[in-house]
């Protein structure tokens, strides 16, 4: 039987583990994979696009483990009642080729995406950062904020959306939970004397949400946002102005905010400066850019942490996926069993 | 809602549908998707290759649906008390990226591979044709004889496997059916007077099971195991004697029969056979051989069809794979509901 969290078990486990708390263990997930990066089987996501939107197949491998991820990115999708991106994740045995683990992966990737952000911040944003500015109030925004909290301690957040109903929305999830928030007139507002700026909106579109007049020395800008072929949210200038640090090269050319950018546009992959093999943030004006698309690896081990964490609990089900006839080669007996002889 | 067919579904509407009635029909869905083969978006399957075996995720999109599967194929996996191959896949819908449908596809591989089988040999064998020629008694073994009788109408069978206990297997699940089974003592005595032979085993390895001395005139071979990088069944010099149809012809180079052969040896796509683009089998005499390595369009099409064939019945569940909050922005409120306020 192989092991399924539903929508309902993860929003269950969600709420009875606590958000803060499950993104702090994640990060350590996702770090502890960063860190043997070059152990992975790495390829680029498999794509389907069309002009709604996009499907894709994100696969990961470390040889032990072999683990993927389905997910869709619809821009239109809210105005139609639908959420923007929807996943499921699966995690298999590469020994036998086994499926163990399937997953929901909606909230789970909202999860991993915060959980990755903190982790890159912790990292590269100024380590007396107080104040993060959130440039889009949709589905990421709180795991978003509550990671940064969880991770960096911030507290202090002003949050600009075009969609006044999203920052209202925002405001009612996030104050009771004793966040100190400002609701900007504009992202210009919001971002001014922020520490950290996530950029994390959803237009299918070349769209510029910051320039480079609005950027501060000393700013780390966590860009979500910028992660399919003709998407991008930031001003070309900024990231001339930044270093670009990213997860994947060769999938951050194409899809990444540097897809705006030169072929030979220098841009170092995370995982080398939490190895040490590449410099992070070396000093306090400077300006850094995760140019973040999300990669395999962050699913793979959001994958991992759910399955770790739910053994033991009653927050799964098991699904019968796999036929398992007695005699390996007797797949037909499964059916000729059930079939009344002549 | 997403709906499910699990193993005991599979099984339970297999046994009360019939095998062979079920082929024929899915036989239809195959060649209709086969006859627009130029709508599909068409990939090569992403494989992740290992020393014990491969995991491949094989993507299929017609705009309207979109499909995958994901498949294994371990060849040391019976000896260890696992099936060879396991698999399951996925629809979903192409406007708005929602998954629609899940199913377990070890059975349904088994089926849909047999349905290609058939819809290729009705094509290209002689009409004529009488006896089948089985080498390999494995798990495809009784799937691949249901379709030659439940398509071209073939009783007469000799099979040959290595393995004297999957033989024995072979017989008592198929001679209670009916056919007219002949036990051979070698390839070559399986394969004499056959009109069609069907080569499939597991070996991951360069293996030759035929050689051209055994291959009559007019026979036609449909050559399943050939199906990734070193793994190949065939002599070469039987390809140089017959005609060489193949399903996508960039994958088919890579890990088909034709892998042992020169980049530019003839090969035509088989879907120009079904359109009248291309010629099939022009003589009796002519030696013609399906170098069948499986596409992502026969999942496509036998998920199609199981997905259509049991709307209406009791012979699926439904799972809840996609979080769907009442504000498609407000993904958080999924968790902060079931969190009492403080």
């Amino acid at each position: 039987m192989t092991r399924f969290v539903d929508v309902g078990n993860m929003v269950r486990w969600a709420a009875a583990q606590g958000t803060e708390h499950i993104l702090a263990e994640m990060v350590g997930y996702v770090e502890d994979d960063f860190r043997r990066w070059e152990d992975f089987d790495k390829k680029p996501r498999v794509a389907s696009h069309t002009p709604l939107g996009v499907i894709e197949l994100l696969p990961a491998s470390d040889h032990e483990t072999y683990g993927f991820k389905y997910v869709n990115g619809h821009p239109s999708n809210p105005a139609r009642g639908f959420q923007t991106v929807t996943a499921f994740g699966v995690l298999a045995d590469v020994s036998n080729g086994y499926p163990t683990f399937v997953s929901e992966m909606t909230l789970l990737t909202a999860f991993r995406t915060a959980a990755t952000s903190a982790m890159v911040a912790r990292k590269l944003a100024r380590p007396d950062s107080k104040r993060l500015a959130l440039i889009g109030a949709g589905s990421q925004s709180e795991f978003q904020t509550l990671a940064f909290r969880s991770v960096l301690g911030i507290n202090e957040v002003s949050v600009w959306d075009t969609d006044p109903a999203a920052v209202e929305k925002y405001v009612r999830n996030m104050a009771p939970l004793g966040f100190d928030i400002t609701v900007a007139t504009s992202a210009a507002d919001a971002v001014r004397g922020a520490d950290i700026i996530t950029t994390c909106t959803a237009d299918k579109a070349k769209a510029v949400i910051l320039t480079a007049d609005m950027i501060e020395a000393g700013v780390h800008i966590n860009a979500m946002g910028g992660d399919c072929p003709g998407k991008t949210e930031l001003d070309p200038a900024i990231l001339a102005r930044g270093d670009v640090f990213v997860e994947f090269d060769p999938q951050t050319r194409i899809e990444g905010e540097i897809q705006q950018m030169p072929a030979d546009f220098p841009a170092t992959e995370f995982w080398q400066v939490l190895t040490g093999q590449a410099a992070g943030r070396t000093t306090a004006e400077q300006v850094t850019i995760f140019d973040s698309v999300g990669f395999a690896i962050e699913d793979f081990s959001a994958l991992r942490y759910v399955r770790d964490a739910v053994a033991g609990t009653d927050f799964f089900d098991e699904i019968d996926l796999v036929a398992s006839p007695e005699d390996p080669k007797n797949l037909f007996g499964l059916i000729g069993a059930l079939v009344p002889s002549s």
